[in-house]
């Protein structure tokens, strides 16, 4: 793994949260994306070499509904880039950790994302994340 | 905020999740400290530019011990480095956040530090934190 790529927090709401992170982390949100596979809406900002990624959910079924229904607002996941995902999603496997993918999905931000499940890893979602050049 | 310094992971125990992590992450822990003032157990690991800390407690009345029993495993805090802390502390403070701290205190990897209620910031406990030169 080559860093840490962002860092996802679940919110009610990017209307409210959006201008919150801005004061918080004193830097505007530069983007923000829908990813209607996963049904989020997501705000980022820069901090260093790394991100901040806020989600909200767009539907009552998507995942991130689910997580602030059982948990409330909080840290989501954290996203680690890769060069290779398929590699490190075989190293991983080989390792005793569980793919919540078998195939790299299309996530936000231009990147090829796999998901770790929490139950090997402390109760820490996990995300592996590629750059699609 | 200059960046993520560090995301800080809530474990039952150092000995089970180190080896974890150096697997996951493929990646030494490269050091150990007790923070005998938080009564926890810290194990460092770098990725990029920013690390992950693992945090045990090192006693039952630890607020590691409580998140624990509250939430269980999984992600504690996120570290946010700046310059000056007493500066950052005001400016957060007048934006309307409450800082848990009134002046900075001594925190692993010989920082200050000083953290902000989670109430107001979507349940993402968030330290500050400025290295001791």
């Amino acid at each position: 793994m080559l860093k840490v790529e962002h860092i996802g927090i679940a919110v009610q709401s990017l209307d409210v949260s959006v201008p919150l992170f801005e004061k918080l982390l004193n830097s505007p949100c530069y983007k923000k994306e829908a990813v209607d596979s996963e049904q989020v809406q997501t705000a980022f900002f820069r901090q260093g070499d790394t991100k901040v990624e806020l989600l909200e959910a767009t539907s009552e079924s998507s995942v991130i509904a689910r997580f602030l229904e059982k948990k409330g607002e909080g840290m989501h996941h954290i996203a680690f880039e890769v060069t290779d995902i398929l590699a490190e999603m075989e190293r991983l496997s080989a390792e005793g950790f569980t793919l919540l993918q078998a195939v790299p999905k299309r996530g936000a931000d231009n990147k090829l994302v796999c998901f770790l499940h929490p139950k090997n890893t402390n109760g820490v979602l996990i995300e592996l994340c590629q750059e699609i050049s």
